[in-house]
């Protein structure tokens, strides 16, 4: 029986060690103190109460001063933790790397220091006689922990530049109701799941805007793929991964719903950011963080001449704008329309 | 002031008139003997009671009889009919048309006698003298009429091989509220518009077996789109039209709710196509005809050697087995979802 280990037992993470538990993989889960609460629920009911899920047998607990024990035997390694989390995550299980493991990623973001996509990230944490060697595979697509969880037919993308990697990982999640498809545009894929954040708060803005219509989100449905395929393209990325499930699928169940959408409506209603955080008691909204350092990396990609951002992402631009440079959202999304006469 | 000439009344070719009317177009909106009464209610009250907006001072109303009347002074001829009634209305209006016309065409669907996008039935049913003289622009994209007649933002795109035709009807219809974009590829959009009704039954059909779940709506997000971008290059079309506002925009749009829509969720849920369509009391669910249309159609590209069905549209296939071969939904989908194991 194949091992994994899944670093954090935070939402996302348990979901995925409770399908691939049903899909009869060895897991051991690995929480850190904060997760202390949740793993201590999880052993005594062998529940989720969250996920509304139960944990199979083949599904063991560990604490952070475990981490060794939960490494034994494991080839793959699922992160996830948060953006913020990964680079400590990084250096702290790296005593227990070797070449033989993957690294599998569901993390999403960009880094603010250094522009780069989470598996570069990963990478640069690494020990250096490790880097190039550890395969780092990410995990991306439309996937709500609730829906994983509980045996609804989900859909990802495994991307890495090592196709072998991709196919091992894809050997332990499918299941008749979990299909990860391959894709070599791991940076691609990482943007992404990165940018669809900020484009489901414009979907939200639109919504707060115009009220609940169809035309102007189905407007920007369209918009957020199409300048997702110019900025993965930029990248050097495949304009596919933003047509595939990485993107338009993704960017889709983002704005179905969800905190980025929630703040975008907010904001179209009128409250400032200030106000909407307050309204949303401070809870992370990921798009803001992913406009922010989605538009520095833009912004170099432009300065290498790789790039225009009011050409190839104007509506992008736009909700920079409102976020950072206190640009009323109206004024933006008209200014946003008419980019489009040009 | 240009004028522009409506053919039919029916609610799309109203909206359109009063989005024309209120951006300063004049407007001839001719209807046929099924249009009378609607006509006669807009005449009384200079209001579209279902679609709920006014008609500008501009828009002039036209009975049957009144065609060669409504003709005068146009350039631009928009036909809003249903498919069935395009290739006669096409025969009904040639003795008024010269060369200087410029039909636009917002009708969808897929000829079933010849397998013709709509623009090469309208060009085919042309008198032979005006073929290859008239241009014929296709309006495709995520307009819902209710929303374009009440000034909600709306974005479609204007496909022609006829660039300056297209410009011509970009510069009447765009405002600040809809704005149109160019493109060359018009079969490209055709077929956009005819599949993504067949798409939006597959993901009522999801939501009926799964529940109101979103990572197996993500799932046929991305799936549709991707299965139109490969059927839209089989028939020499750009792959970017599926990934625009005729692909994944006016997808969008049609599967958030809708017939085709309500029509998949009664298949999910066990009904029978016949039992379906007697629950929505036998109203047109145009994605039923899409599909048998379309895989007539993708069976003539395969048998050229052009398309592979089970390689490039999986998910198609499987609808029209479910639909004309009478495949248990269940058992459909979950091939599907295995073909992704391949």
């Amino acid at each position: 029986m194949e091992k994994v280990i899944v670093v954090g037992a935070g939402v996302m993470g348990s979901a995925l060690a409770i399908h691939l538990g049903n899909n009869q993989v060895a897991v051991n889960l690995w929480g850190t103190k904060w997760d202390e609460k949740v793993l201590k629920d999880m052993e005594s009911t062998r529940r989720h109460s969250k996920l509304e899920a139960n944990l199979s047998e083949s599904i063991s607990l560990f604490y952070e001063e475990q981490l060794e024990e939960a490494f034994e035997e494991t080839k793959l390694i699922i992160i996830a933790v948060s953006s913020k989390g990964i680079e400590s995550i990084c250096k702290t299980i790296s005593p227990y790397l070797n070449e033989e493991h993957i690294i599998l990623s569901v993390t999403k973001g960009i880094d603010e220091d250094n522009l780069y996509t989470m598996s570069n990230v990963i990478e640069n944490a690494l020990p250096e006689e490790l880097r190039g060697k550890v395969s780092i595979v990410k995990l991306g697509g439309p996937i709500r922990a609730n829906e994983i969880a509980n045996a609804k037919y989900t859909e990802g993308v495994f991307a890495s530049k090592n196709i072998e990697s991709v196919k091992y990982a894809q050997k332990l999640f499918n299941s008749s109701k979990f299909k990860g498809g391959i894709s070599a545009d791991i940076e691609g894929v990482e943007l992404c799941a990165a940018f669809k954040n900020a484009y489901a708060i414009t979907m939200g803005i639109v919504e707060g805007l115009e009220g609940d219509m169809d035309n102007p989100k189905a407007a920007l449905m369209a918009r957020g793929a199409v300048e997702m395929a110019n900025i993965v393209e930029a990248y050097n990325g495949s304009r596919e991964t933003a047509l595939g499930i990485a993107g338009v699928g993704d960017y889709y169940v983002t704005a179905q719903g969800g905190r980025n959408r929630t703040f975008g409506v907010l904001l179209g209603k009128g409250k400032t950011k200030a106000q909407a955080m307050d309204i949303m008691e401070n809870q992370t909204v990921e798009g803001i963080t992913a406009t922010y350092n989605g538009y520095k990396l833009l912004k170099k990609l432009e300065s290498q001449g790789k790039f225009n951002i009011r050409e190839k992402a104007p509506l992008f631009q736009e909700l920079y704008w409102i976020l950072y440079e206190g640009k009323p959202v109206e004024e933006a999304i008209n200014s946003y329309w008419e980019s489009k006469d040009i």
